[in-house]
This record gives C-alpha cells, sequence and structure tokens, in this order.
C-alpha cells in the first residue's frame, strides 16, 4: 500500500484505489498511536524510528487460502484474525514491542467487498488489542487468496529470546494450553462436512472453536520473559511442541526430554494434539534450573514440561511416559507435503 | 523462514526443509555482509540495528503469477530479479541505503526444482549488487506462483525522500530513459504468440528485453539526491509516469505540467508508452528551481521533464505539446481491473 494511493486524478483506478482508500482509511486510526512509526501508508516505503539502544525484529508469514485457511469453513473475521496473530507470535518468541504490521494481500474480484471488510475487522481487532499500527503493505488481483503479514516490533540491543540459547540441565516451560487450537480444527472439519462450517455458525459454537479461529498470541508473556531476563531460549508454537521443540534443539545444538505427564494438556484435546498438533501459539521456552519462573505471566499459566540434555549422537528429544521413554518424533505441520 | 529450519530432527519435513536448506545456504553467503544485520534466517524473527540518527524504511510487493508475471514467457531468473527489484526501487525512491530483504514465496510443487534455482539465480544476482542480505521469509505449497517481497532499508533520520514535499514552481526531474519496459514487454508478448517466450530466447534476443525482464533500481540515485539533499520529493515509476506523477501530486497536494519534447523516450519506445507504461523503476522528483542539478547522476542521465504547479480546483497534470495543453490522465497499471 505504499506505494498506492487513493487520488482524485486517478479516476481511471477506481476499483483498486477505493479499496486503497479503505483500507488507509481504517488503518489511519492506529498510526497516530504508536511513537515509533514515523511514516505510515501513502508513500514509497513506510518509516519506523526506533529508541537509542533498540533493535528490530522482522518477521513474515505468508497464508494462503486451501492450505492455511479455508474459505468455505472459516469466517473472514477469523482469517483476518489467525494472518495477524501468527506474525505477533513470532515477535513474542523474540520478547519483541509490535511497531508495526505490513500486509500484502492478493484477492480474487469476489472477495473485496463484505468478505475483505469482514477480514479486516478480525485483523484490526486483534491489531488494536497490541497497539500495532498497519504502516503499509501491496494488494493485488490473485486467482487465490493469499495474505503474507509482516510484523515489526523493537527489543534491547542483546535481549531478544533465540531458539539458540539453550544450554543442557536447563529447564522446558510452556505457556497455556496445549492441543486445544488441534482439537478445535479437528471439530471444525467434522462440522464443515454436514454445515458450511463456521461460516454460519451460532456464537456459542464459534467461541467454543475460539482456539482455533481466534488464537491470541502471546505478546506480553515475551516482553516479560525478556524484561527479566530469565529465558535462555524461546520458540513460539506454531508447527506444534515435537516439531518445534526440535527447532530450538537443532539451533542450540542440545537434546531435550518432556514428561508427558507434566504437559497441560487442554481439556478438549488428545495428548497427541498436544504434542504435535499447531497452532496453539503459546511460548517455549527455556531457563536456567536456578531461575524463580513464576506459576503464570500476565494472567497466563506457566508449566514446566521438560529439560534440556547434552546431545549424544544425533540430537533427539524423548517424552517420558509411565512406560518409559520413547523418542518424541515431529509430526507438526508440513508445507509442502 | 526465520520460523522453519532444516533440522536431522525432523525428518519427517524433509521436502519443505531440504527446500529452506537451499534457501539458507544461498542466503548465508550475504548475510555477514552487511553490519546492520545482526540475526538472519533460522530465528522466529531476524535482527536488525541501525546506526544512531538513521530510521528503518520498509516496503512490501505482492507478485502474483499471471498478473505480475507469465510462468511461460518469463524465464525463472527474470521474475526472480524483478521480484527483487520491485522492492529496492522503493527504496530508492526513499534515498535508503538497503538493509536487508525478506522473501514470503508460495509455489506449486512442481516449481521447487530447477525453476526454484533460477528464481534465486535472478533474486540473488541482483541481491549482490546492492549487497543486500536475504534475511528470511517464509515458503508454503500455493496452487499459483506468488512471491512477497519484503525490504528495509536505512535512511538519516528527516532525511528520507517523500512524495509530498513538491512545491509550486518546484522543477520535475527524471532518471534515465521512459517507456523501454513497456516497449519490450509488448515485444515479449508478440513473441509469446509464436514461440514459448522468453524461457528459451537467444541471449541476443533476452539482452534487447532487458529494460522489461531485468530493470536497474536506481538505488545509487536515490542516495545521492538524499544525501545532498537536492530533492524536495520523489517516486519510482513503477506504475507509468501519468499514475506516479498523479500520486506525487496529490501527496503533495500540487498540480504539475510536463513537457512532451523534453520526455527521455527510449529508443524502441513510443510517448504513449514513455507517459503510461509502468515497470521502467526510473525515478522521479522534484527540486527547486535554485537547485543544480547534474546532467547524469551516477552514471544514469537525468533529465528536465516539467514543473510543479499550484492546485487550481482538483489536481491535474497537464501534457504541453506543439498543439498546446492537454490533461494528462492516469493510464497506468490496474491491479483490480
Amino acid at each position: 500500500m505504499p506505494s498506492k494511493d487513493p487520488t482524485a486524478i486517478a479516476s481511471g483506478k477506481r476499483s483498486e484505489l477505493t479499496l486503497l482508500a479503505r483500507i488507509r482509511d481504517r488503518a489511519a486510526h492506529f498510526s497516530k498511536r504508536n511513537s515509533s512509526l514515523r511514516l505510515g501508508i501513502g508513500d514509497d516505503c513506510a518509516l519506523l524510528r526506533l529508541s537509542p539502544g533498540e533493535e528490530l525484529a522482522v518477521t513474515t508469514d505468508l497464508s494462503v487460502a486451501g492450505r492455511h485457511f479455508q474459505l468455505h469453513w472459516h469466517p473472514a473475521q477469523a482469517i483476518g484474525h489467525r494472518t495477524l496473530a501468527r506474525g505477533l507470535s513470532d515477535l513474542a518468541a523474540m520478547g519483541a514491542r509490535p511497531v508495526a504490521a505490513f500486509l500484502s494481500l492478493g484477492l480474487p474480484g469476489g472477495l473485496t467487498g463484505s468478505w475483505l471488510d469482514q477480514f479486516l475487522d478480525g485483523l484490526f481487532a486483534l491489531a488494536e488489542a497490541y497497539s500495532v499500527p498497519l504502516a503499509g503493505g501491496d494488494l493485488s488481483e490473485s486467482p487465490i487468496a493469499v495474505a503474507d503479514i509482516v510484523l515489526t516490533g523493537a527489543v534491547r540491543r542483546g535481549k531478544a529470546l533465540l531458539r539458540s540459547g539453550a544450554h543442557p540441565d536447563d529447564l522446558l516451560y510452556v505457556t497455556g494450553t496445549l492441543g486445544g487450537a488441534a482439537a478445535a480444527l479437528a471439530r471444525l472439519k467434522r462440522l464443515a462436512k454436514t454445515t458450511s462450517g463456521a461460516r454460519s455458525l451460532p456464537g456459542r459454537l464459534e467461541r467454543s472453536l475460539a482456539p482455533h479461529l481466534y488464537p491470541q498470541p502471546r505478546v506480553a508473556q515475551g516482553l516479560w520473559l525478556a524484561r527479566k531476563p530469565l529465558a535462555t531460549a524461546a520458540i513460539d508454537l506454531s508447527d506444534g511442541l515435537s516439531t518445534d521443540l526440535a527447532h530450538l534443539c537443532q539451533e542450540s545444538a542440545v537434546a531435550a526430554e518432556i514428561d508427558a505427564d507434566a504437559l497441560p494438556v487442554d481439556a478438549a484435546a488428545t495428548l497427541a494434539e498436544a504434542l504435535h498438533g499447531g497452532e496453539d501459539y503459546e511460548l517455549l521456552f527455556t531457563a536456567a534450573p536456578s531461575a524463580r519462573i513464576p506459576r503464570s505471566i500476565a494472567g497466563v499459566p506457566v508449566t514446566r514440561i521438560g529439560r534440556i540434555l547434552r546431545v549424544r549422537g544425533r540430537p533427539q528429544i524423548a517424552l517420558i511416559t509411565a512406560r518409559g521413554s520413547e523418542p518424541l518424533r515431529p509430526h507438526g505441520w508440513e508445507h509442502f507435503s
């Protein structure tokens, strides 16, 4: 959007410009509130200004219709919410304060009316909750709906939570509960076979699917952990515990073991959903054994679920159950399956 | 890509991880060279660090198969080059020094082999020319090919070239020549009807299509203009002179007139292609009448093409020809047509 602008001159480009004007108007409401955003939508680039001693965290997340969301299942508000939540969750995992979001949107012509309005409703509601302005992006017609979200955030120099900082003997923690998003997705899939999915769900049912439809990124928790600083490493659970813990272990060159009994499995979920279901967007983090980790951070419970081990041979993750120890292989989200 | 990582643990995700490993290996070559990039691919976010007194310019540009490029016409290298060139050109128009690029790529399974390698060849060749590392992004399977490029750049605080700074009586300048990209695109379209387009063109012919296939963003020229500072406003010519000048006039609340005879029309192009053809990626800028603008900047010619006027009624652009003055309406690129 920085490169395009509604203008009285450009009457030949009415349809695109009308869309951009709608998005720009809604975005303008937020732009004034964030002191790090010096220039938002309307120029070739947005301009961000950090405080001395801060560095900028940047992440992009691509959502594709049919892969990350289903137009015939998902309410447009939920798609907008989930698009932004993915990016905010990456900032949370670095302990970064959200500064500005950018949205590149490719849409079929048929989705530029009320669908787009509802998509923006969902996106801006979450943006408002975290005071993150929409500072730019791009818009194009596309045969399929695609949304690439870019999040920028500020973090004190050298204080970002990295995946690479875990040490042997560190303890392993997770925020919130696990598997709720996967369980809700499974329920939504069953509903979709018999109805029109969640697009026409009664409010009560839609609320019960909230762990999937409206996940809450753990921005406040990430900020708290980075400020203390207490965590030695962190990652957000987007692909599933088994997969994301594997990423953390790989980057830190360590192994890990998880206590199955300790896992905060969501009331609606199975152990398998807690281990492998993605999109919970909780934070997985490590801390030294001596660190005093509270039982909850900013109102969200924190649970100790295992420990970091020295690597013997190939890095491995073990699951400890009443039957003993077994290897835990990644079975999370696969983008090219 | 920050959120995904090749790991020995994650053997179940081989295909995606193999792709990511290929991209990460190629990106690693550049990461070490840019002092503003503290952390590249491999974590939840990349980390950028600016010098005191700098602010960060951010732009995103979405390219969609069938809209911005044609898989059956365009060599994959050209698609990679053009994807990055769009973003670099936005930085050039702000006078920003490129810091890091991020690429979100959605690809059908059939394009993840040699097509992707060639796409990356084109993208990394241009990235190397401007010392801009690939610092992150995302990767997903997609029914159609989409590429969203994010560029970040550094600019001295308060020194960015904005669209909004043009004043009445300022003179209007453009770098390079105009219409060459549109003329080459027209030639490519004719070729595509009889052959397989540029995918199998002889080298000589492909070189003659370079203004379309391999446009050169005016990064050095933008940096020079911002450093002096000489320009009062700037925009890059992505949508075409008539459309982009309208954007500049709208943001500056001014009108403008162009001298048709003064336009540096590319030798292969018509006047209409110079006025309305997009994707030349030259810089259009304004400067006070007293400013001494050289005839060339960093080896690229600069031409005075008109002047900025006070708005009378609706903002308008006039084209001055031997027949007199006529309104110039925007006929550039339309994303939702």
